[in-house]
């Protein structure tokens, strides 16, 4: 077998095969296979697509490139949740507690973020001590003891995916459909769960602008996930603004933390529910969505999710007193006020600019090694629909900097779109798509 | 300015500016552009292709990354000519002298074969003594005394063209026609030549197999020379069947000089006198064709072309007994013939197929360190549209290796396509295509 007539087999439209694409990842893994050839390869799919059974081949190729992970020493039916990225994206900080809270195993590897705010780790180092740097017999201890685990990722999952989608962001060929569902599924089946849904953002602050396109990402990642074996589903939720009202980590800390006492911003908790009920029914622990938000609803209400999400604190090293006293967690020390320039109604809010505003403020990270400060962030007090007068607060900067928090607030006066007419109301879950 | 930005460009089919395509090139030269991103671009470039302006401009970047000749100190109208390859085609062994004889400058680079046969520079050491190796002032000094000099490629011309081309050879990006011809006239504007007849194969022994595609090509290639300010004419010739009957270096250096003593094949006379007319027109020689073919009839019929080879010859070294009597040329020690299984006519030949089993006869090089046996190859004894009877002599197998010939014989055997109808004619030259 030659690359170059692997190459020339998909540039003439022709669909590779089982053996065909293992051998490419393979080669390429390991090195004997070239970037350039790589890269011309990624070039001629951009053109000519991939079938659902390649695009499935691809992703198993990818995943089986590194460690697999076999997490049957957990018990129960372990779900995966992972989002596609946005601005404000809290949802795992709530979420998994909820569910931990209802009996349903949640064994999670997160990550660090790189970008507009911290990961989930990160931003859960506002509570001092909290380490992610469990032993395996930790994790899974905690996972059969307490419900609930969440610890960096050591293992060395889907290297293909890696080395692949280093070579597709140099040769401008990231936004290929197929491409971009098999990178975030090598790495979903690699990491050992039984089920998984996934959160697919559609707006101006998501990878994916327009639903149509959110939709066929959607659809083909729930075909992967089926195809593999795992029960799959999606939900395509909105990011024409950030999600929430607060954007930076210990601001978010506070605001999943709300919401976990039925206090935070309706569309977050609409969120966290919609991708909670799908969980819970993948677990078999809810028969439909309206008993799957009834049991969620009783947790936050009799308190049993905010004590689940302390005692997951503390299990990893944690001081929980912040869980229960918000005031607790780091906050910055100046405020400054985005006022609004015209009266009108909110009809946009760039999603990306607030993030971009985020991390210019410290609270994100420019590359790998750049420090956090956890204490920075934005509360967006309009949101989309929003009526507004001429001189009323549009959102709050928390800051330490003056310099970097005027700089933040050109950024965010300039993401708000406000028109006269007032806005249509756009639901925050847009759609699901369940396997066919 | 970014490569990642003009790959994105040209994959979204947009048109690259001048200054971007010199970037690139420039870039690409040097080795701050990797392959990986090159070979993106080329491969975005096949689907989207470029614009004659854009073709142009990768031309002359391609063309100024080495060396461009100065011929200054030649005298006269220098006209290069170039075929764009083919099985069987000694085409200027003839026309070179007979052009010379005509008081034309012949001031030609020439390279060593890779592939079926040797290139023109193999074909010539057929004659004891004869090198390529000319200092510049014996290069041009030649010329200018005798009108006639050929020199081994030591300039280093359009370096960026031999590091794409090789890149496309391995990345399936050979065949896209603003890049092939780029490729072509790169080097083409690179000699210091004031005008350039192309040679532009079609049929199945081409690297354009469609009539259409070789027009195509043609007019690239000649609207390329003209924006550049040269004069350009391409002739698309036959190439469903090798060119003359010899296939093989001596043996196509003895056609050679049979044709200059007028005594050549009708087809492989027929290209020298197409080529030889346009080249005679630009240079002024001649008004129109009928005159340009009437000097060259003279020019046999009096001996002189023939003269003019043999003084080239000798001028460059070699001994030049071989050209008035071929029975002094190398010729291998033993010949097969291959016979006809059947009745009918031929309809084609493939031309590839003959051009294989030469170089299994050991006349082509596999690769650049391969040594040439200038003694073997083939005489085909019926072309198309020839009627052959069951058992008659299709061609004839000079070889030194009865497993090599025996080889060589099945090949030969399976190229000739043989049916029970007549077969229509199909005169050698095509079209003639001049600047628009």
């Amino acid at each position: 077998m030659r690359m170059y007539d692997l190459i020339l087999k998909k540039k003439q439209g022709g669909e590779l095969s089982t053996d065909e694409i293992r051998y490419m990842i393979e080669g390429f893994t390991e090195g004997s296979i070239p970037d350039y050839q790589m890269s011309a390869m990624t070039m001629a799919i951009c053109f000519r697509g991939m079938t659902p059974r390649e695009t499935v081949d691809l992703t198993l190729a990818m995943r089986d490139s590194g460690d697999v992970l076999d997490l049957s020493g957990i018990k129960g039916v372990k779900v995966d949740k992972h989002s596609t990225g946005g601005v404000g994206d809290k949802t795992s900080l709530a979420l998994t507690p909820i569910i931990a809270a209802l009996g349903v195993p949640v064994a999670k590897m997160s990550g660090r973020g790189l970008g507009h705010t911290g990961g989930t780790i990160d931003k859960l180092e506002c509570f001092d001590g909290f380490t992610t740097a469990l032993s395996e017999e930790q994790f899974a201890g905690n996972v059969n003891t307490i419900g609930i685990a969440i610890a960096g990722q050591t293992a060395n999952l889907a290297p293909a995916d890696k080395k692949l989608y280093a070579l597709r962001d140099v040769t401008a060929t990231v936004d290929q459909m197929s491409l971009i569902a098999s990178s975030i599924m090598s790495k979903k089946l690699a990491s050992g769960s039984d089920a998984i849904v996934l959160d697919v953002k559609t707006g101006n602050g998501a990878f994916m602008k327009k639903l149509e396109d959110s939709r066929a990402l959607a659809k083909e990642m729930v075909s992967i996930g089926t195809m593999a074996g795992k029960k799959t589903v999606a939900v395509i939720t909105d990011m024409d603004q950030p999600l929430g009202r607060a954007v930076g980590n210990s601001l978010e800390v506070r605001e999943a933390i709300d919401t976990l006492r039925g206090e935070g911003p309706a569309d977050f908790k609409e969120v966290v529910f919609a991708l909670g009920s799908q969980m819970l029914m993948l677990a078999g622990r809810a028969a439909d969505e309206k008993e799957a938000r009834a049991l969620m609803e009783g947790v936050i209400e009799d308190g049993s999710a905010l004590d689940k999400f302390a005692q997951f604190v503390r299990a990893q090293g944690g001081d929980a007193a912040p869980v229960y006293d918000t005031s607790l967690l780091p906050v910055a020390g100046k405020t400054l006020e985005v006022t609004a320039k015209e009266s009108g109604y909110v009809h946009r809010i760039l999603a990306e600019d607030i993030g971009i505003a985020c991390m210019t403020l410290g609270g994100g990270r420019e590359t790998k090694e750049s420090a956090i400060d956890l204490s920075v962030g934005i509360i967006l007090e309009k949101k989309n629909g929003d009526a507004v007068s001429d001189g009323e607060v549009l959102a709050t900067i928390y800051g330490n900097d003056d310099a970097k928090m005027q700089a933040a607030y050109e950024k965010i006066a300039h993401a708000y779109e406000i028109a006269k007419e007032p806005a249509a109301f756009v639901p925050v879950v847009r759609e699901y798509i369940f396997p066919e």
